[in-house]
């Protein structure tokens, strides 16, 4: 099955499809879409629909995994990642696939083996996981991380 | 023109459409699109793109005004909200309607004359100026508030 990861973020957001055959994890595509400078909020969302959608029609993954909010932020930022994590929610389910959400800790648990891993050690676990000839950047990293953790669980919470 | 007004909400989103010639303003629909009891947050966000993106269709609104989201709330009902409003703007801007913001004060002061007015002056306002059989309920009534606040303005700041 084919598992898309997506890491929503208010300027940059991360994406990555694997392919679990059995035991195997293999890596399909990855990639950051970012907003541009001084873009409209309203262009951003639709740019983000666009190429999200693009990504699904093209790979046909099974489901979605995502990591949950993280509440810690400041507000601002906190609302803004919320409204591009609900295009991206959307993006998948007017196509019928599943969405399912796991915490930050069981994201790098799944690829690090504990759950305070830092974000370099991800991009380092997930480059050997899935046979990448480099490191990924770092939100296309936690987009595959959290693809990763699916294809290990398949039964995160679904949203 | 035709303005179409939306109140993202975590559970009750409420939408309302009036048209602006010269001074006199119209009312042609309003309602309240509420998410099914225990359905998923995907099936949820499908659900009101595809009810907000049948209303743009037949009704043609040129613009979209909505209220930038008040931060006072606890994290959790912002994020909900926040990831519908997300899909609200993309449902618009996907066909190429401008979506503008106001603040909560602005919109009151456009349709009570104050800017700390109550839920329920919000409601027998809107009525009076729609001249509107019965009082809207609260979720369309801020939503109609906001699109006549826009008629009344027409420069929100574009998001």
């Amino acid at each position: 099955m084919r598992i898309l990861g997506i890491d929503p973020g208010s300027h940059i957001t991360g994406y990555g499809i694997i392919e679990k055959k059995g035991n195997y994890l293999r890596h399909i595509v990855h990639g950051e879409i970012k907003a541009k400078k001084d873009s409209l909020l309203s262009a951003m969302l639709n740019s983000l629909y666009q190429q999200l959608s693009d990504a699904i029609t093209q790979h046909a993954p099974q489901a979605i995994a995502l990591e949950n909010i993280f509440y810690g932020k400041n507000v601002r930022s906190l609302i803004k990642q919320a409204q591009v994590r609900g295009v991206a929610i959307y993006a998948g389910a007017d196509k019928g696939v599943d969405v399912f959400e796991y915490s930050p800790l069981e994201i790098k648990k799944a690829v690090v083996g504990y759950g305070r891993a830092e974000k370099r050690q991800v991009q380092v676990m997930v480059k050997a996981i899935l046979k990448l000839p480099e490191i990924p950047p770092a939100d296309a990293a936690d987009a595959l991380a959290a693809a990763i953790c699916h294809a290990n669980f398949l039964k995160g919470n679904p949203i």
